[in-house]
């Protein structure tokens, strides 16, 4: 079992940082626009992506974990076989005047190299939240940063 | 043990991007402008971090393997107590019009914090070499993309 690990420091309060994790509306604003589903504990989240107009396909996540403030806990149930049964974590804490969010997803069987991309994708996206709670404006699909041929 | 792994994908020839790997200028123009040293098998690159005008502290690196087009080796032999005699290797391989990296920062024996930090600032600093290949300029420390209260 590998995971992938993350941490980012926003300059906001951590109610703020919650929201954009804890919310539909907030998922929207810095992962996919494409974010469909009820954020609530047992409720599920879809999420997609597109890129050029072309389908990628996404995930469907239960959300197992809502602490505000504090944690937000997913699992995904639909998806690519690679991420079906893994978790993906966000721990949050304030430190120097930042909201501090520990990222981590979790049982991944096989660190093959889909889960290199995925990786730096996480950071990519991870700095759009940053973005998105910061200023307002994130870089969700269809318009996250590109890092390759996978998109 | 656990690993930081990244994939980006680069528009250029591989021997570009091997060039920026390879070389003490290709280090410097997206990791860190403070690049000294030698980069051939068994020399030794010294890089160095500033942030506002302050030490941060860095790393000195023996160069392990140089496979032409194919593969950077180094190992930390002086640096932050979690760095050091871990290896950072990067393999490379042509793929859809791209040149891809497969990057592994690996040894790491405990998952802490910090651990998550560097996760996250390799991508950018990955980022930073597609950028540098691509376009001519990349971000390379003092001038990186800050990304929490560690920067």
């Amino acid at each position: 079992m590998v995971d992938i690990v993350h941490r980012v420091g926003i300059k906001a309060p951590l109610d703020m940082v919650y929201r954009a994790l804890a919310t539909r509306e907030g998922v929207a604003g810095w992962w996919t626009t494409s974010t469909q589903g009820d954020s609530k504990v047992g409720g599920m989240l879809k999420v997609r992506f597109t890129s050029d107009g072309k389908e990628l396909g996404g995930f469907d996540i239960k959300v197992l974990e809502l602490e505000p403030g504090k944690r937000v806990l997913w699992q995904v149930v639909e998806g690519p076989e690679e991420w079906v049964g893994t978790k993906v974590g966000f721990d949050l804490k304030q430190e120097d005047g930042f909201s501090i969010v520990l990222f981590k997803h979790q049982g991944w069987k096989d660190p093959a190299e889909f889960m290199y991309h995925c990786s730096t994708k996480w950071a990519i996206f991870l700095m759009s939240l940053k973005s998105f709670v910061e200023t307002g404006e994130g870089a969700p699909s269809p318009g996250d940063v590109r890092i390759s041929n996978w998109h």
